[in-house]
């Protein structure tokens, strides 16, 4: 199954030119994934060689307009640019976010008169008190849902955190599990993990002759995980005749923050060993106090976090828009967004972690685990 | 006193790489009014010559999302690019809009955590029943505003209908009255008519030699309309030594409708001899059928609304993103925007209007009138 993502904004507070506001799409098999909206996203989707109709999933990272504004005319477009067929009814795209995001898009939609031609679900995320400082959270008053649901709206779940594994479990079904955890922010913000099931190994097909079973339906139901009873009355059990299973692949896309929240040891367990982290990295170095006091973070905290995870691959976003993108960037110029990619390399030598800058449009394949 | 206005956006229902969604701007003497702001319409600013924190007043036709999805997020953006000065408060920026505005920026900057560094005032504008289908009428309890004033929000005026002039008093000052009028779409729309106050005649500065005025501050009292006192006893009336008045120039800006509405006579005197009038022609006159279904002109409707009023150009904007700029329109496309420029002409014959179409980016300058 191949699996690649794709960033359509780097640039962080607002879309410029030559960045846009935050967006980000995983893509596995045709289906899209969104990960944040930020205003322009469906004008950088037109630019890409994605398809806005294929989003099945959105989330949102956190509140901010710079990765949230586009969501609304989002919608709007896929729906019209959908074809109502009366025969069949349209999947509901889930998006999930934190508390606030429902209203949001209720009254966004709402007083623009926007109906869509498909059904959509805000699952929400209840944030912990500590994702903040105290000005940065909504209070009930903000967020409390006065209207009806949206005409094309269906009832979303309100999810709590786990405390046993401190995330949120937002989803999982036969291919992933996906789950949420807390950041530091001037707003709650949420990182997100997506790991793949892992998937069986090969069968052995030497053994599997011997053993007298015979290619066809049996294989079938070794390779699903069950046991199978041959004529002889012997019982093939799937471990003995399968290769060691092939890991899924995981992805972590982390929002804005300064700070990783919660039990460590927890958390690193969760993201350990992911094939790429996503992280911030919005100011270089030697602005770190003025990065951590806007809630964001510079190459070197990104690469500390990656280092815990053992992640192999670190992708760097959410660039300041002082930096400009590599292709355009001039000897002299002050800012060399460049020198970010230096700088989380130099935090993480000798650890193997391959550090990559994010540039819009740029698509990375996730390969299968070998 | 230079004046001219500035396409950002020219498409229809959303916005493409090759039309932004809607929004224009009027500039005099450096002063930015924006009318409508459609999502990406900052980033449009930016590859335009204007600049955004010129912006002091905003005029939003009607609550689509394809017109206002662009504005909390420029609003940020202008407030990022502030330079805050202690010493010097920064001045209100006016937004004029359709019932419901206030509360669409208050939930939108408000979940979202924005502080702006500067205050607005959402000055509303009460539709009337007629001005849409019964299903696209907000009902009070969408727009009912159950929070208080968000942290930079002024108290802003309620304008109802003046049934004497079928019109709305926006504002006046000492250059210009500003009104808006209605129009028939699927949600209230309104248009706009944007009066320059006329400008005192020149001095016939050889009569005032004749009758003993020296050049200095009689002249100025004069012009500004003044009588004024000789020693010799004598009252010289302003009307006696000024040339005819110059007419103030007279811009219409009308929102998405199918058609005008109201009182016939009282809109062609506040719209007759508009130097320009800026109309929607989203389909051609062979889709009319469907323009007006979905509450849109074509060029042949826009043209009739302009001979009307006595109008001097007729620029035709919001086209349906299946209408490519000019300069992308490839031989044998089946749609050629070239086409409804010649629509509008056919039915302008022998009238002397002039018919010009929007592109982005496009700037139009608007001379004084002689």
């Amino acid at each position: 199954m191949t699996m690649d993502m794709t960033f359509l904004g780097t640039g962080s507070a607002y879309p410029s030119p030559h960045r846009g506001a935050s967006a980000l799409v995983l893509r596995t098999e045709g289906e899209c994934w969104l990960f944040d909206c930020g205003e322009g996203t469906q004008t950088q989707l037109m630019k890409s060689q994605l398809r806005a109709g294929r989003i099945t999933k959105v989330f949102i990272s956190h509140l901010h307009g710079d990765h949230l504004f586009g969501l609304p005319g989002l919608l709007c477009t896929v729906s019209l640019n959908t074809n109502p067929d009366p025969q069949q009814s349209l999947n509901c795209v889930d998006i999930y976010g934190p508390r606030g995001l429902r209203h949001f898009l209720r009254v966004t939609l709402g007083l623009t008169g926007s109906q869509l031609l498909f059904p959509y679900a805000v699952h929400e995320l209840e944030p912990t008190t500590d994702q903040s400082p105290e000005e940065g959270q909504l209070g009930l008053e903000v967020t409390a849902e006065r209207l009806p649901l949206h005409q094309q709206e269906q009832a979303g779940r309100t999810i709590s955190l786990d405390a046993s594994t401190d995330s949120y479990l937002l989803f999982e079904d036969k291919r992933f599990v996906v789950k949420a955890f807390r950041l530091f922010h001037r707003i709650p913000s949420f990182g997100f993990c997506i790991q793949e099931r892992n998937r069986p190994g090969r069968l052995k097909t030497e053994l599997l002759k011997e053993l007298g079973v015979k290619p066809g339906p049996l294989y079938g139901r070794l390779k699903a995980g069950e046991p199978v009873s041959l004529e002889s009355g012997r019982v093939v059990l799937p471990g003995d005749v399968l290769e060691e299973a092939i890991p899924g692949r995981k992805v972590c896309i982390l929002g804005d923050c300064s700070s990783v929240l919660g039990d460590e040891a927890l958390l690193m367990r969760l993201c350990s060993g992911a094939d790429i982290l996503v992280h911030e990295a919005t100011l270089g170095n030697q602005h770190r106090e003025k990065a951590v006091d806007h809630g964001h973070s510079t190459p070197e905290m990104a690469a500390a976090v990656a280092r815990a995870c053992g992640a192999r691959r670190l992708v760097l976003y959410h660039f300041s828009q002082r930096y400009k993108p590599c292709s355009m960037h001039k000897e002299g110029d002050e800012d060399d967004v460049s020198e970010l990619r230096r700088q989380a390399e130099d935090a993480l030598q000798d650890s193997g972690i391959e550090v990559t800058l994010a540039e819009d449009f740029l698509t990375l394949p996730i390969p299968l685990r070998r």
